[in-house]
């Protein structure tokens, strides 16, 4: 007997008012995999690329939504889904070919139940409502790779974090204060450097009245690490902000190119890390981080019949902090 | 009473023809320093850059000069020279303000005499001339810090070596091969890779004739490192060349600023290390690989009062590996 289910779907490119919340046929697990009846999503700015045909290899009609929380059908027990599926053995690089993030193409977490690898479902952090701890998973995953596996931040540690306010960077503001490092962050909008405040940074400057930020940066000093997604001018000023020493991740790029001066780089002896979600281990060290004390910055919950409004206000780059979708 | 000695001097910016072999005080060594009796020294491309003006912080007159061989004056033991002044505690970076490199400000190897910090001089392996032992020290320590200590190139993996006949890449090519790495390299002169091929170079590349180098050289891979110092387009394919995962050293940059496409950069999670000169630890870590079993690719031996001829060779960049004045 074939059962349906309610979820956002996207059958044609067009941006965030594409989406639809449709009847489809429930996913049945297959080989290996486990069916969770979801609770809670969010938003990334991946399902708004999605939408808007910004992201590479697109096949529709898809269920998009990457973060998910919710209850393993078979025993009931509270999950949160790691949504990077088919990494690969080599803890240091996914495998190109074999993986891929969950909600593309793989049927994702705007939906009354998605199917998933049984290795990637993780017990929720008992500390955490369903949608903070939808909240976490592909954001908090990118953060962490970004910011310990590979630029290796450490307790007393600097890390400067432009453009605060978007959702991976609030995770990295986040977890350098849970670990007890001094952070230095920015934003064009005094209301978001406002929250960040509130979450422990330490240094707060706003890049649209401070056009030389990054040497305000460098002044508040000296920085030893930059977590990073904006790309081109950014990277430059970031190269520019680190001290002698320091160590930049990159883990996306809103422009497509970035203009590196290469003395400051070899002279300096900066190192640069590319770096994209994040592997099992990653996932797993990420969750521990939520023992209680800290929790997910949240934007806003919206109820399911709102996906598209909560996708409208995801790429308005308006929130601070995760846009969550309330499932049941 | 004062002793003089020959010496190699630049008083003026103005290129490689503007060095004048002179009468010059002989060095007096400065507390913790020893005096070395030279006999023999080499060229490096900051010589040039600094008779050219292309180099920051030019202090003159100067007697240029990073690189030497010879004897300790007060026991005779032959010794070979670090030429990373004051590098400071830290293995992860040089302290940016108390460190220089010999040969300005403080005076260097062209000359009869150089007084030098004593922890400094090393035993000259015995398998080499003074003249091989004077071809190490800067390139040797360039590439021994990029390829291993920021690249951590392992037996067994295969290494991008863009630009082969400077003095650099042809150590990155001996040091390569010397712990059973796969080599690819590249040049616009084919007698150069025929040299290189000699070397042990698995596949040579004339960048010339094959304007997409590196998609033939992508197809020779995979390339899990690449060590550059060209610098603009050179990294860009160099990025897009290396496997995911891989790892690229930058120690110089000929073109003052890359394009760097970022997509590519984070999503095959790849690794951009800047260096530049070495650790103490990288220094004796890199002459112990000179334990009989190679030796430094000499492009020509110039007598010491050719110096000027010998200079204007480096500035031609015809070479094949180290241009050394034999002094005494």
């Amino acid at each position: 007997m074939n059962q349906h289910m309610q979820a956002v779907r996207l059958h044609e490119i067009g941006g965030p008012e594409n989406l639809r919340i449709e009847q489809t046929p429930r996913p049945e697990p297959g080989a290996g995999e486990v069916l969770v009846r979801l609770r809670a999503a969010a938003f990334n700015r991946r399902d708004v690329f999605i939408t808007q045909g910004l992201y590479p290899g697109i096949k529709l009609p898809v269920t998009l939504g990457s973060d998910g929380a919710g209850m393993l059908e078979s025993t009931g027990a509270e999950v949160v889904i790691d949504p990077m599926l088919g990494w690969g053995d080599d803890p240091d690089v996914w495998d190109a070919k074999g993986s891929s993030v969950l909600g593309m193409p793989h049927d994702g977490t705007f939906a009354e139940y998605v199917a998933v690898p049984a290795g990637n479902v993780h017990p929720k952090p008992p500390s955490l409502t369903m949608e903070e701890a939808a909240a976490i998973p592909l954001a908090g995953l990118t953060a962490y790779r970004a910011t310990f596996t590979r630029a290796a931040l450490r307790a007393g540690e600097t890390i400067l974090i432009p453009g605060v306010g978007g959702g991976v960077q609030t995770f990295v503001l986040l977890f350098a204060k849970k670990i007890g490092a001094r952070a230095i962050v920015t934003s064009g909008d005094d209301a978001k450097l406002e929250r960040a405040k509130e979450m422990g940074a330490d240094v707060c400057i706003n890049y649209k009245t401070t056009p030389d930020w990054h040497k305000e940066a460098r002044a508040a000093g000296p920085i030893d690490v930059v977590v990073d997604s904006s790309g081109g001018d950014t990277l430059a000023k970031a190269i520019d902000a680190v001290r002698p020493g320091g160590r930049i991740a990159i883990y996306g790029g809103t422009t497509a190119a970035a203009n590196v001066k290469l003395f400051p780089l070899f002279w300096k002896h900066v190192t640069i890390f590319g770096t994209s979600m994040g592997s099992p281990q990653d996932f797993r060290a990420m969750l521990a981080l939520f023992d209680g004390s800290i929790k997910p910055a949240l934007d806003k919950v919206f109820p399911f019949e709102e996906a598209t409004a909560a996708a409208q206000r995801m790429a308005s780059s308006q929130q601070f902090g995760k846009i969550v979708l309330r499932i049941s």
